[in-house]
């Protein structure tokens, strides 16, 4: 399988993650893609196969033999069901609807970080602080109920788990530590999982600029 | 349960489709959401109850007995399988995986006419004119993939048909028909389920403001 990945995006770090923890990276190879910053608001040319993968032109996208899937949801799911014996996200019933209750929240937070990075690398004439501001608000009113949800996390560092401990890496990251007074008990739980292998090997770095 | 609806977003359709499609719609309790011109750019005060559902702050929001989940993603998964017998989406295998192909793509249609939306509300100093021509771009790259994937379309308007019809549904009605010269077959198949009664019932039309 192909994999096409950069090392900034928090959506390709919850697939990394979520192959490392299955313990399945031999069956894939990784294709680095690299991103102009205008990326944020115009249409970016890139390699024919990258584009012939995916018409969405966004990453992670993965490239089987029988089937190409082009969002992280669709791609955790796949692996989860194939290669994980629905280890790490329950196949149905109430576990895996209290699993998809986190992960809707932790991927509002993605979405808010990504939307505020490509506003970030507007022009100033096109930047509106209001939308940042936004952005900012949401990714803290979502941590702070991620850590209600801590109680419901089991022993298994699950896709719940997994996507909740990427958001607040790349915050850490990109941001700095604002969001962790907004959820300190949050924070005390990702500063133990960061620890996992899985983690430590895909901690976010800038992205290749061509 | 409660599921917080607008009449305009694709979102709230799509989740609406598969309710009527699977018959339930009495069980359901429709809380209709009003938003101001504001919301692409800035956080928007909302009633209480909203607030407390969704720290996303988003629609559709679906509160049952047991969980509360802030994504069409996660209400269609939940819906298809404690209340459809997986009928619209199989549970797992290559026909779960070939419809989520489907869906990644038309999802990538829905994000992208809706963050061209919130761009036309914003001011003239910040709007982006290369952001506008960047999602109309994907757009149409996603319906002319989509238009390859019609011959794997069963005889069940499922998850990725109704998530396929949609995306056309909200390209006609908010933006015009330039999409069908982009997928002449896809529009030819759009206008005939156009005609479902799950589809006319969900036709979509301004949200209403405050």
């Amino acid at each position: 399988m192909r994999l096409y990945v950069t090392p900034a995006s928090p959506w390709v770090r919850r697939v990394r993650v979520t192959i490392l923890e299955l313990g399945i990276e031999d069956r894939f190879e990784f294709v680095q893609t690299r991103w102009p910053h205008s990326w944020g608001t115009q249409t970016v040319a890139m390699p024919a196969d990258f584009t012939v993968a995916t018409p969405v032109m966004r990453i992670p996208a993965l490239v089987t033999d029988t089937v190409t899937l082009t969002d992280s949801h669709a791609i955790c799911d796949y692996l989860n069901a194939e290669f994980g014996s629905f280890r790490l996200l329950a196949r149905e019933g109430a576990a895996r609807w209290r699993a998809l209750a986190t992960i809707a929240v932790a991927n509002g937070v993605l979405e808010a970080q990504i939307m505020r990075r490509a506003e970030l690398l507007r022009a100033d004439k096109e930047r509106s602080n209001d939308f940042i501001a936004k952005m900012r608000d949401r990714t803290i009113r979502c941590f702070a109920a991620l850590e209600t949800h801590l109680p419901t996390f089991g022993d298994t560092f699950d896709l719940a788990q997994i996507t909740t401990a990427v958001a607040c890496g790349y915050d850490d990251w990109r941001y700095g530590p604002d969001w962790r007074g907004a959820a300190p008990k949050l924070a005390a739980w990702y500063d133990q999982v960061a620890q996992r292998p899985s983690m430590k090997a895909t901690e976010p770095a800038e992205t290749p600029q061509r």
